[in-house]
């Protein structure tokens, strides 16, 4: 059974905030101050260029790839660090497309996130072959998957709802029309319960400065399955992609397996302090961090319904068809996450009436979902977010 | 005029070291650790996911990337911080050939960094219309360049000799038949005077973690000239790149000018550490680097050949015609480099038999230089490089 109370102790938050938008940033881990000062004066000051190979540098993509691997159901080898979502995300597409050459749609839905479309559109653009993304209503994607569909690139967890879908289902389906699925882990790394090899999906990717908790811009991963991988011919074909960097051939050459998916140098310092985030992963079983969080989530609902008449519930109440986020609406939205933020309950605002509210059992008990759910009424009940300093919007929220 | 003495003494490096490996990893900052720390304790910790606004994480790949900016001769606006120099080689090609749909060569050199080659390589794959990687031997480049090549890519400085190409006169060519042209800075950020406003290049890509101190895996910067910026439609459209980020639109818009070359959320812990290591820049003036960096060059050269007979020089003596390193060649390199980093001086090796010594002026001074060449003298006259622990091969030298 993991202990949540002892994980809660690991983490080094304000002491009186209740944070619940570890959905978009997670907290500090205590230790990972001390882990970063060892990078930055015990590796990089005393080893300098010896690091790569005394401080073990080089691998670290390889190993917190595992760690975080472990985390979805990867076998190990099958998943690695590095580069933004963004890029991980084009990796995949790039290499779904050149996998079904014969086939000209990328489906996905409405509610993904919108970089997973852009970078979709991107790609589309400058393969000028007449690819088509197909962007269809969330509840419409089983129903969508035909046999024009080169690959399904779905983000599990809506970032804005908390709904989610049924990925095993889409991918069978996917599979089922010779279609390749690629599940984006934004918001289930961490969150929810994934089992990517159960699922049999043939690309996963995944950010991990949310859920996670490995800091503001942590490096992505990317996960491909070992059926598959021998076959991925990497677009962003970069050195360390390479079956042998430091030969510097002139030719590309991909490395064995999931190793072909590293790009460029490895952002060293970054992964220092996703290391200490993943050390408090270590010990924690995803089946008890799902009934936790499922635990707290109704808990919000039924608190926040009970003591909120204005709000109205965004996310599905089945456990099912939800990830690890609670949002309500509000045509006020804005202003009323402003006011709660003002007091020290920070959640967070998508457009254009959503208020997010993520729930993380790593660091949150029942008293911080009390506690929210008791200043979130008090202001709806006097009002106290109609002030024009609420209002005011800043540049990212 | 820049004084040399006092930025030496910004630096943290071990006492005993004398390090000669700046154009591979520079050292550690003396005012980086306490930056990290602040970043990860009073931004990350007390800030969490507010410290987007409060802190300006949002604002520094822009603001970075005009620092860097202007130690390139880039004018404001014009340089932009993010990813990997692997991914903006990527970038760069990819907004060039599309730039010029007519032509099917991208023009190189056969001593380009293997990474841009593999760059190339894979987005020649990935198009599938036909393009051709043409590399030529370093001193064939101007003849080569004809009204085929759609791009020329060159790294100014060769990683391995230090031999400098004359970019303004490649870049003239170029523009002349209508190629565009990509300036690799890898070995000439903060290590010669560069100026690519004045070479009016098309585009500049670079990394920072080498002459510039950022930190291993420190994050990579492109330039793109402002009178092209606009016709870049950017492959890589991720959602930092768009104009309005948190419309979170359903269809990419590219931002306005450099904004666009942005890709996904930035690496805020790394830019931390790059933002300590650019403080040290901001009194820098370029020429005065410049001037040091040769003086300190020839003196390691005259040392050198005055000392070790069997030595042969592998960087060219004009001083037009070489960056900031100096590179021997000795038929049993390896084992006397690891001889000389025995002895806590630290070079580097590349195959199959380039001895490389950085030479940097912020660090190193006349003393450094003389007490390389004493040690390497030495391990050479008494034959001390040829014993077993020598040989053996690390993963990354």
């Amino acid at each position: 059974m993991t202990d949540f109370q002892a994980t809660k102790a690991l983490f080094d938050l304000p002491p009186d905030v209740t944070y619940l938008d570890g959905n978009s940033l997670g907290p500090l881990p205590a230790a990972a101050p001390a882990r970063m000062a060892r990078a930055m004066t015990g590796e990089w000051g005393e080893m300098l260029i010896t690091g790569w190979n005394k401080a073990g540098w080089m691998d670290q993509p390889a190993k917190l790839g595992d760690r975080i691997g472990r985390l979805i159901g990867a076998p190990e080898g099958s998943t690695v660090l590095g580069d933004t979502l963004s890029i991980k995300v084009h990796q995949a597409l790039a290499a779904s497309l050149a996998l079904r050459p014969d086939r000209r749609v990328i489906l996905t839905d409405s509610g993904n996130f919108p970089s997973d479309l852009y970078m979709a559109q991107g790609l589309i653009e400058q393969l000028g072959r007449g690819h088509e993304l197909r962007a269809v209503a969330p509840e419409e994607v089983e129903a969508a998957i035909d046999e024009d569909v080169a690959v399904m690139m779905i983000t599990e967890v809506d970032y804005r709802t908390g709904r989610r879908h049924d990925m095993p289902a889409l991918i069978a389906r996917a599979h089922e029309v010779g279609a390749l699925a690629i599940w984006d882990l934004a918001h289930s790394a961490g969150a929810v319960d994934v089992d990517v090899a159960a699922a049999d999906t043939d690309f996963a990717v995944g950010c991990t400065y949310k859920f996670l908790n490995g800091g503001p811009g942590a490096p992505a991963f990317i996960h491909v399955a070992p059926r598959l991988i021998n076959q991925v011919q990497p677009a962003l074909s970069g050195w360390l992609g390479h079956a042998d960097p430091f030969a510097f051939e002139p030719g590309y050459r991909p490395g064995a397996a999931i190793a072909r998916m590293r790009v460029g140098t490895p952002p060293v310092l970054a992964m220092a302090a996703l290391e200490a985030a993943l050390d408090i992963w270590d010990g924690v079983e995803m089946a008890d961090l799902r009934s936790a969080s499922l635990a707290l989530s109704d808990r919000f609902i039924a608190g926040v319904e009970a003591a909120c008449p204005d709000l109205a519930l965004a996310t599905p109440r089945d456990h099912a068809a939800r990830g690890s986020q609670v949002s309500f609406r509000h045509p006020q939205g804005y202003a009323v996450m402003q006011a709660l933020i003002a007091q020290d309950v920070i959640g967070d605002f998508r457009a254009p009436d959503i208020l997010r509210f993520g729930i993380t059992p790593l660091y949150l008990d029942e008293n911080d979902i009390d506690r929210a759910v008791e200043v979130l009424a008090a202001i709806l009940r006097n009002g106290s977010w109609d002030r024009p300093e609420f209002h005011a919007r800043a540049a990212m929220t």
